[in-house]
């Protein structure tokens, strides 16, 4: 049995998001798991009494099995990393991470502010030795089977080791948590041959060809979108946080584009939402800070309550998998 | 009238693309403009033949004013560009090139190879003084009206010089061949804050803001794909050319992707053709090369006749503009 601590305060829609996400999570998971929902106690007592008034008999039992932990101050979404963390240390993001910290908790899950989350993870749980930085690993769904692409912005200046960092920390994602036996991993360059890139990624491919890790070279930015090159199905993604970043967020804008078209041509809005729901970044939930001693998972601040509770099974997964002790391992190999 | 010269060995579909690609614009553009075939005369006379045999008198008409120049060297896809210009100097994209450099022709077309292409053109036309290194624009479709990206692949490594470097051969790019009075250019970043992005980014902001152009701040990954960003539509969007170009060949295989999901929840071929229609590459033809005292437009090696023809034209547009007359006084002010 995990012990999952839930951000009550963070994200667009909180305290109503992660508290109905709670609800789904527990439902869903069953009795076997602890929910630890952190906040300011009122509000959180509040909007949970609201939404079990509408809810079955499942939920309210389920419910039955919450913690509610308080934590008095309040990170705004436009609070800044170092303000956030010196400035109120007992906020969700403060209690909810120490709690792991002390042992009492197993997880951390927030659609808080991702800066002071990133920030407030390494302060709390401390980075695995040999690590300079965490990054964050972001799920992209393919033509074929998703991704995991890395560094999707933590990091935008980022040296040759970090790169490989990077790949040794996806390649625990990619087997721990999107269950890939022997994950294959690209670095992103702008051709396949070892001598295209940026300095940093020139210098990267040579250490990656020692690193023991399954290496397949250099990808480009079509193969991302396919999940796949010509040397096969492609399982992670390196790359520098810059660079990831815009990616991530161009991707993110593009069923919109292209929605917009298929719209205009006269395609149906339930064949839309059908042909796109395989897209849908909901599923995948949320995205872990690699490289802490422990999980911290970083939830868009867009969430809805259905990406919040995946993002709950993806932490879930991530304390049940033993991934924070395998990245410690692996980068120490 | 303008003289554009078509390296007719050039791209995946040479000779056939090439030629092909003359006779549609010939026919399009009228007898005003001269087109320059430049290439292994045998080679071009013979598919040229073959070609006039199943056309009509229009096309007949058209070819009547093509000059051939010969160029018995062939650059491969697979040269290395600096093998290429010492080891062929007499190559179509050599001889096309010098033809400029003498003043006998306005504009080279090719479907090549890039590497080649990009060296031979700063080789024989020279750059601007004042500029490192020459950039490649590409035309983005969005949801609004397309934008041009640069810099998308000749430079891997850029300083916030070379940024602010981009931004001006953009300005005059959306200007003359975009047809936009102001252009509205922002910086590719991972933040809309001047704080936010890597260290070129962040130096870039700051000269981009003193830079007279109208520089409207940073923009995210999401902005390139909706061509807007909250603070109104945008023309140009400056970033190094690793970003510009695994974002490029991300957007390119995007449509493959989308396609596929449409084509499974039962959209058929024909409606799915119309609503990408818009996107498609073709449709913009080539991408000059910024920078050098001339024109010297690149396609894609894949084109169709189609798109090395809107290549053609956007040499033409170039010439017609006096965009390398302009990017030399933009540089200088």
């Amino acid at each position: 049995m995990a012990r999952i601590a839930l951000d009550a305060m963070g994200g667009d829609h909180a305290p109503h998001a992660p508290i109905a996400a709670a609800l789904l999570a527990a439902t869903e998971l069953g009795p076997d798991h602890t929910l630890q929902l952190v906040g300011q106690q009122a509000v959180i007592r509040e909007e949970l009494a609201k939404q079990l008034a509408a809810a079955g008999p499942e939920a309210q039992a389920a419910a039955a099995h919450f913690e509610i932990i308080d934590a008095p101050d309040v990170i705004l979404m436009t609070d800044k990393p170092s303000v956030a963390i010196r400035g109120k240390p007992n906020s969700s993001m403060g209690v909810g991470l120490k709690l792991q910290a002390e042992g009492k908790s197993d997880a951390f899950v927030s659609a808080g502010n991702t800066g002071a989350q990133m920030a407030a993870s390494v302060f709390v749980l401390r980075l695995h030795e040999g690590l300079q930085r965490p990054a964050i690993g972001t799920v992209f769904p393919t033509a074929t089977q998703p991704v995991v692409v890395l560094d999707s912005g933590a990091n935008v200046d980022c040296s040759a080791q970090e790169l490989v960092n990077f790949a040794q920390l996806g390649h625990v994602y990619a087997k721990d948590i999107l269950g890939r036996p022997n994950p294959a991993i690209g670095l992103l360059s702008v051709g396949e041959e070892a001598e295209k890139g940026n300095a940093a990624v020139k210098e990267a491919h040579q250490l990656l060809l020692k690193s023991g890790l399954n290496f397949i070279g250099n990808v480009e930015g079509r193969d991302v979108a396919m999940g796949a090159c010509d040397r096969g199905p492609i399982d992670v993604v390196v790359c520098d946080g810059f660079t990831g970043n815009v990616l991530l967020k161009f991707y993110e804008a593009v069923p919109k584009l292209f929605g917009g078209l298929m719209l205009k041509a006269g395609v149906s809005k339930e064949t839309l939402g059908q042909a796109l729901s395989g897209l849908d970044y909901a599923k995948y939930g949320g995205a872990p800070l690699l490289g802490v001693k422990g999980v911290s998972i970083i939830c868009h601040g867009k969430s809805s309550p259905e990406a919040i509770k995946n993002g709950i099974k993806a932490g879930l997964r991530a304390v049940e998998s033993g991934m924070s002790r395998h990245i410690g391992e692996k980068v120490h190999a």
